[in-house]
C-alpha cells in the first residue's frame, strides 16, 4: 500500500499518547446489572450474552465492550463451539490419579462446572487469585470434554461411544503421544489474555488430587475490532481460514455439528465430538513458494481467500470449471477441492482453530502452527473422511506435520445446578 | 460478587450472537486517508498516532479502532517506550553470523528500520506472509537494542557505553545463559497476536545469514477495552502493576528515561537502556499464602493495588505510618518500601512489562511469571541500585526466580531515511 504523505509529517507524540489513550479509546458503559444488559445491546454485545456489570476495581470506571460481554454456561450446548472464536485459547488435557475413580471425577466436574459457570458469569471464586481481577467476563467460555480413556479410569468402560474409538493413522502422522489423547479435556477461551490465564489456572488448581495436566497448548486468533474482515481470520501461513465452515443459519447445521436429541448415547444429547489435532506448519517451505503455487495449493487467493473460480471469499467453489487449456482451475490436489464436501458424500466439520507459536527450533523454523478444532456430531461422518482424503492427495500435506492428536466426547450443556457429565456418571 | 437474577433466565442464543455479533460490535471507519485521520481522533487513537486506512481487504469495510491506531516509528524516540503497552509482545536476541562484520550489521539494520517503518504504518512489505494482512497496524511497534558482544562482534569494542557493563550478580539469580544477553534485541508490541508474530516473523527472515535468533519470548497484556483500569495491569500473581511508574507528565520523566540531546555517546542521545529479566513466579506457592500474607509483602492491597496506608491506587505510599502497635504499616521488607524512589537515591526506571506463560512444568507448576523490560537513562542509576536492594531483603524474593537476563542500548529513533545505530555504525 501506500502511506499517506501527511503521515510522514506528523511528529511522535507518545508522552501524549499514555496519557490520554485510555480516556478517549474506552466507552463507559452502564453499570447497574439491568440497564447493563440494556447497553450491552446497545452497544454492541452479541444476543444471548450478557454485558457484564459489577466486576470493575473498588471504584473505576464500568467495564468497556470487549471486557463486558458474557457467555451463558448453561443451555442445550456447552460454550465455545457455536460461540465466535476469541482472541486467546488454551486446549488443556488432564489425566485422572490412579486413585481417583468415578466418585471423584463427578466431583471433579461439579467443580469445574460450578467454576465454569462463575467464571463465565465475570464473578470471583473465594479461592481467586486475583488475576483477572478489573476485567469483565472477555467473552470467557470453558468447555468439557471426556476422552476415550476417561470411560475406563472411572469403570464404565460399557458407557463409551463408538464415536470415541481411536482415529485411524493417517500416514502423514507424526504423533507425540505425551501431547495427545487424555482422560479429560478443557477448552478456554477469552478476548483477554489475562481471563483466559485465570481460567486456566483456576481450573488445574481445582482438579487438586484428583487429575493433573496432561498436555496443555496455547493459542491465538485475531483481536476483536483488529480486522473489518468479520467471518474469518488468518493462519500462520496467511491464508484466510474458515470461510467453507459450516454457518448457523444452515438447515442442517444442527444435525452435522451436534447429537440430536434423544441421540445414542443418551447423556450425548446436544454435545458434540472435538477433534484436536497440533499442526505445524513447515513455514520456511511455505514461504518459499511464490503466491501463484500457494494459490494452487490452496485453489483460493491468499489476497482475499476467494476460490480460484471466483472473486468473492463468499462465492462458491467451482470444482467443474476448466481453463482456456482445458485443464481444471482447481487443482485435483488442492486443498478446498480435496476438503469440500461435495467430494466427501456431505462430511463437513465445524472448524474452530487457534494459531500457535511456541517459539523457534534450533534450525531458525518457527515452532508455529494451528491448534486445529473441530466439531462434528460424528467423526466418523466429519473429520475422518476427510482426513483420509487429504492423507491420500493434498497439496497442503507437503507443508504441514500433525504433531498431536486427540478426540472427545463433549456433552450438551449442563442445566442450572447441574454439572457436564452428570447424566453420564450418575445415570445406570 | 452476587450474579444478576436474571441473568439466569436468559437462554443461551449463540448462534444468533455467531452472526450477529461481528455487525454490532464493529464500528466502521472513514476509508479515506485523510478522513481516517479525523476519524481516529473522533473515536479515541491516541494523539499523535494515525487512523490506518487501507489495509483492509479487497472488498471490505475500513478497519475498526484496535487495527486501526498506527504508532509512527521515526521520530526522537524509538517507539515502544513510552507507547502504551500493548496486548501482546515479542523480545527477540539475535547473535551476529561469525562471517558479519560491521557492514552487514549495518545492512540488516537499514532493513529492521525499512520494514518496522512500514509494518507500524499497516504496509505489506514486497515479500509478504499475508499473515498481517486485513489488520491495521494495532498499535505495532519494533524497538532494537545493542547488547554488549554487539560492540566487539562489529570491531566497535571501543565505542561500548560504560553503562552496557554487564549487570552485577544477584545473589537470587539463578540465570540460564542460553536465554540471556544476545547482540542484537528486538522488542515488539501489537494489539493483535497475528501483528505481533507477522512483525517477528518478517524481522527474522530479514536477518537473512546475517544474524540468527539466540532467544525469544512471548508475553501479553490486558487487551484494550477488557478493563477500565487504564493505567496499570495485572501480573500473574494479582497484583495491580505499575502503579509507581515515572509518568511522562512528571518534571523529570525525560531526564530518568532517556538519554540527554548531547548525551555521551553522541549516538545514544534520545536512546534509553533497557534491562530485560525472564521473572518466573512461584505461583503454587503464592497461591498458598493468605491475602494479608500476600498484602504484607507487597505493602498494597491487592484489591485495588492502594497502599496500605492508603484507600486508592494512587494514593502515596507512607513509609513513616505505624499501626495502633507502633510497628510500620508497611515492612521493611514490604516490595513497595524496598523499590520506592526515596529509599533508591530518587532511582526510578519505567517498568513495561509483559506477563509470560510458557505452559506447565513437570510439577504441575505453571511456568510463568512476568517479562519484565524497564527503561532508563543509565542502569547504574535506574536497575542495578533498586535490585541490588531488592536482593538484599525484599519479601518477594521468595516468590519469584530470575531465570534470564539482559541489558541492551536502544539508541534514539531514526530519522526518515535513517536507520537505528546509524550514527554509531557509519559514525567515527
Amino acid at each position: 500500500m501506500t502511506s499517506d504523505p501527511d503521515q510522514k509529517r506528523q511528529k511522535p507524540k507518545e508522552r501524549q499518547e499514555r496519557k490520554e489513550r485510555p480516556a478517549l479509546t474506552r466507552r463507559r458503559l452502564l453499570t447497574t446489572a439491568g440497564a447493563a444488559g440494556a447497553a450491552g445491546l446497545a452497544v454492541g454485545a452479541p444476543t444471548g450474552a450478557l454485558a457484564h456489570s459489577a466486576a470493575t476495581g473498588d471504584d473505576g470506571p464500568a467495564l468497556a465492550e470487549v471486557g463486558a460481554t458474557a457467555v451463558p454456561f448453561h443451555g442445550t450446548h456447552q460454550p465455545g463451539i457455536t460461540t465466535p472464536m476469541q482472541a486467546h485459547g488454551h486446549l488443556a488435557a488432564f489425566d485422572l490419579a490412579a486413585a481417583a475413580g468415578r466418585r471423584e471425577a463427578a466431583a471433579l466436574l461439579r467443580r469445574w462446572s460450578t467454576l465454569a459457570a462463575e467464571l463465565m458469569a465475570g464473578g470471583t471464586p473465594d479461592t481467586d487469585t486475583g488475576v483477572a481481577r478489573d476485567a469483565g467476563p472477555a467473552s470467557l467460555t470453558v468447555t468439557i470434554g471426556f476422552g476415550g480413556s476417561f470411560f475406563d479410569a472411572v469403570g464404565l468402560t460399557g458407557a463409551r461411544p463408538a464415536a470415541l474409538d481411536p482415529l485411524p493413522a493417517f500416514s502423514a502422522d507424526a504423533l507425540d503421544e505425551r501431547r495427545s489423547n487424555g482422560d479429560l479435556w478443557l477448552q478456554i477461551g477469552a478476548d483477554d489474555a489475562l481471563v483466559a490465564f485465570h481460567a486456566l489456572r483456576t481450573l488445574q488448581r481445582a482438579a487438586g488430587e484428583t487429575a493433573a495436566v496432561r498436555w496443555q497448548m496455547t493459542g491465538f486468533n485475531r483481536s476483536q475490532g483488529a480486522t473489518a474482515r468479520p467471518m474469518t481470520t488468518r493462519n500462520l501461513m496467511g491464508q484466510v481460514d474458515g470461510t467453507n465452515n459450516p454457518r448457523p443459519e444452515d438447515d442442517d447445521f444442527e444435525a452435522r455439528v451436534f447429537v440430536p436429541a434423544g441421540g445414542d448415547p443418551a447423556w450425548m444429547s446436544g454435545g458434540s465430538y472435538a477433534v484436536v489435532r497440533r499442526i505445524r506448519m513447515l513455514l520456511d517451505v511455505w514461504e518459499s513458494r511464490p503466491l501463484a503455487e500457494q494459490e494452487r495449493v490452496m485453489g483460493r487467493r491468499k489476497s482475499n481467500g476467494a476460490p480460484l473460480t471466483g472473486e468473492r471469499e463468499t462465492d462458491p467453489v467451482d470444482l467443474e470449471a476448466t481453463g482456456p487449456d482445458g485443464t481444471a482451475v482447481i487443482a485435483a490436489n488442492a486443498h478446498v477441492r480435496v476438503t469440500a464436501p461435495e467430494t466427501n458424500g456431505g462430511a463437513a466439520m465445524l472448524r474452530r482453530p487457534f494459531s500457535y507459536h511456541d517459539g523457534f527450533r534450533d534450525d531458525g523454523a518457527p515452532d508455529a502452527g494451528l491448534l486445529f478444532v473441530c466439531w462434528q456430531a460424528d467423526p466418523l461422518r466429519g473429520f475422518v473422511p476427510v482426513q483420509r482424503k487429504l492423507d491420500r492427495g493434498d497439496a497442503l500435506s507437503e507443508f504441514v506435520r500433525h504433531e498431536a492428536s486427540a478426540l472427545f466426547a463433549v456433552p450438551g450443556g449442563a442445566a442450572e445446578g447441574e454439572y457436564v457429565g452428570q447424566e453420564l456418571l450418575e445415570g445406570g
